[in-house]
């Protein structure tokens, strides 16, 4: 098969890490770029994060700056207890072999990068949309030409879950809920990965251990990177691993058969006490719903099958595919 | 075991008529009153309906009338479509036998009679809850007194629903947003049986041909008072059967160990695009949500014994208890 051509919008951020190491030793994978958003830390944090992971498991990728801010609201709080004071997990950052940083903002690399790969370019989102959005107001024809978008964020209520970080809201949502109201409601294919499987899906410690024991250079990142994560966890949900967030935005891509999907339209909400929540419309749902109608579908992961996913991305860690 | 008072806030409604049958019959409710409301159709409609029910299957229990309108918002049309022009799917309607109307209205009907009754009333509230709304606005004491409020409505997403009546809103609570966030966050007991488990709790054609056939005159009303109510399932929702939506409140009260149940804080939108929402935040979910933490937990039903609640009921409506 032809290689998978991707884009990856990032604030790393651990579990960031961790899917892009994911992407970049996956064969199917052809990385094109990283470009950075605000989110998990500050942008600057998160871009001198994502030129460190380029540099040591993409050398030759580069690493585009993106938005500091969300497209209407005030920067968050960087998620220090989550991802560390330095956004992954407090490992140590050699700065010496990073990645070449791009002249053009994150927005305008996505836009000439679509534009030079017409329906091949595969957008993987797993932070604030504000990118996206930013390139959709730069360029709006550029939605047609993309060949799919993947996005970590939103919950959908399966396991009666609506949000992480307020009853109805995810985090990469949250971080700018009107530039994912945008995002999906652009004319792209729009995948959303939400807390519905993310959260169902979770590496616990003896399958991170043993990554750190069979994967090599790379699996002993995936351990080190995730200490602090892990930490916090299984202070913040008693649980004795970790959830996975970003890497099953990259399983969708490639192995979407290992989710079970709902089509329809979804909105965001942009203000009031549930600020960020995502709303679908099942396209079986009979009702008009005015504010859902005018939208193009979107499709919602509900479902995953857990042991094809760890599977996946250990066979990748460990080069073992 | 001493019987369970019950005051019937009610809007029938095919399904209300088929709960209350349920609670005139089971020998462990012993119902004070039905209330009136809008909802279903107009509160002319219910208020006839009501005193219909009242007095073939309920003799000497009183109705008194309620709200013709949210607190706030113009009252909506009613559902015809689904409860037939009657309210009661079309079934004749003889007004010979009919409960007396109570000179109050509702809702100083239930401050009096949850008075009288201190730490013994529950309300069954299976409409709009604009007359528990109006009593707490009246005599806001009263709610500690009352033993627990059931609630039929809402929808917390655990089949990937949030809604009936739109993406986000099931009907009771869109009924009237204002008056159901009030109730929810009064200090009285509630618990919220809402889509998530009524709309696993299906009666099919079969189970209710039984019931026509088993259930004397109990069973052919409801067999009776169902068929247009089943046409609607079957148009809509390609169901070959109906939902069982204000039974499943009574059920509560009688069996609530046939519930798996989630605490918390509930809020319902009252405006935006998902107006009508209801929103808890479980009560094990680590983060300080502000809009919620000050008020008190309510029991949210998120799963159900399916089988069991059937054969309650069956056997309620058959005599073989």
């Amino acid at each position: 098969m032809s290689k998978h051509k991707v884009i990856y919008d990032t604030d790393p951020g651990v579990d960031d890490a961790m899917a892009l190491v994911f992407q970049a030793l996956h064969p199917d994978i052809e990385l094109l770029g990283l470009t950075s958003v605000f989110g998990n830390a500050t942008i600057e944090t998160t871009t001198r994060n994502a030129r460190f992971l380029a540099g040591r498991f993409a050398p030759g990728v580069p690493v585009a700056q993106g938005a500091a801010a969300p497209l209407k609201r005030a920067a968050p709080e960087p998620l220090a207890w989550i991802h560390g004071d330095n956004g992954l997990g407090n490992i140590a950052i050699e700065t010496d072999a990073e990645a070449a940083l791009d002249a053009r903002p994150a927005y305008r690399f996505i836009i000439d990068t679509v534009r030079a790969h017409p329906g091949e370019v595969t957008l993987i989102a797993v932070g604030p949309l504000t990118n996206l959005a930013l390139a959709l107001a730069d360029d709006p024809q550029i939605a047609p030409l993309v060949k799919q978008v993947v996005i970590m964020g939103g919950a959908f209520g399966t396991d009666g879950v609506l949000g992480n970080v307020t009853p109805a809201a995810e985090a990469n949502i949250l971080g700018d809920p009107d530039a994912a109201d945008i995002v999906f409601g652009a004319q792209w294919p729009v995948v959303i990965v939400g807390l519905d499987v993310t959260q169902r899906t979770i590496m616990s410690r003896d399958y991170l251990a043993s990554l750190r024991e069979r994967g090599g250079a790379a699996g002993q990142f995936v351990w080190d990177v995730s200490r602090h994560y892990e930490a916090f966890h299984e202070q913040s949900a008693q649980l004795e691993g970790i959830y996975v967030h970003d890497s099953s935005a990259v399983t969708y891509v490639l192995a979407p058969h290992l989710y079970t999907t709902r089509s329809g339209p979804v909105r965001v909400l942009t203000d009031g006490i549930a600020v960020g929540q995502t709303i679908q419309k099942p396209s079986t749902m009979p009702v008009p719903a005015p504010d859902w109608d005018s939208r193009p579908d979107s499709t919602v992961c509900l479902g995953v099958d857990v042991p094809g996913m760890l599977a996946l991305y250990e066979r990748t860690i460990c080069g073992t595919l």
